[in-house]
């Protein structure tokens, strides 16, 4: 097995400590997240609803049997474009310890070409303003920026 | 009644030609719709697909009777954010001939009125860079432009 060799597959309810500690592992994600022992109850009825529903696909990468990146693709049916199916990608992240080796790039071909199974015409993400360097690195896979994205928080 | 009452309800089958009506009817949209009679099959079951899912709304703005705005509402449960709910929405459009009287932003403070009575965190939306008046239409919503929205087409 090479040091690269990626097992892609859904995640389960035990992985979610690992997904959870890849969130909270940056900048932004610290702010956010609540990497506990054990995990607020929160995390685990939102990987329920994931889970149950065939749109969404929690996606963990692993490296000889360790989770080292996770991803949530999400297949979104649309009126627009005709009809035609999207996907969209949410929290990417990779182990900082792993991170400059590959593993992002491989992660982003896989849902790639998972999207492009399931029929959808288009992946969609969207990358905070501040992480300059997400926005190289994803268009080096094809991606435009063409579109800006925006929030509203709720109180 | 007066000129501004609108009446929100879901979309049904029977709606879908004045939706894609006015999704057709922009610069980007006419480069890419199929307004047609009949409509092409492929955006009937899209709409399938959309009522059957609870965590998508395709919502219709009615005035006197008349479909005269649209918007897709979608609930995304995710992990990111201690489990948090985020709405997303989609097909933002009024009809040409009822734009600049308010009823845009009556439509969206609606679909964050529902995004919150679901429990939702926040509502994000993506718009093209080009579409400048757009983008303080939602400025003045409240929404801040702190993300790059990157798209692939797939072949």
């Amino acid at each position: 097995m090479t040091q690269h060799e990626l097992v892609f597959r859904f995640a389960t309810h035990a992985d979610l400590p690992s997904i959870v500690r890849m969130l909270a592992d940056d900048n932004l994600g610290s702010q956010r997240e609540r990497y506990e022992t054990p995990l607020p109850e929160s995390y685990y009825l939102a990987f329920e609803q994931i889970n149950r529903d065939p749109n969404h696909e929690l996606i963990v990468a692993e490296q000889n049997g360790e989770v080292i990146g996770t991803l949530h693709l999400i297949f979104l049916p649309s009126i627009s474009f005709q009809g035609r199916l999207r996907a969209q990608i949410e929290s990417v992240r990779v182990d900082k310890r792993f991170q400059g080796q590959g593993i992002g790039s491989e992660m982003m071909k896989w849902s790639m070409e998972r999207a492009r199974q399931r029929g959808a015409h288009v992946v969609q993400l969207t990358t905070h303003k501040s992480r300059e360097d997400a926005h190289r690195f994803y268009e080096r896979l094809g991606f435009k920026g063409s579109h800006l994205g925006m929030k509203l928080s709720l109180k």
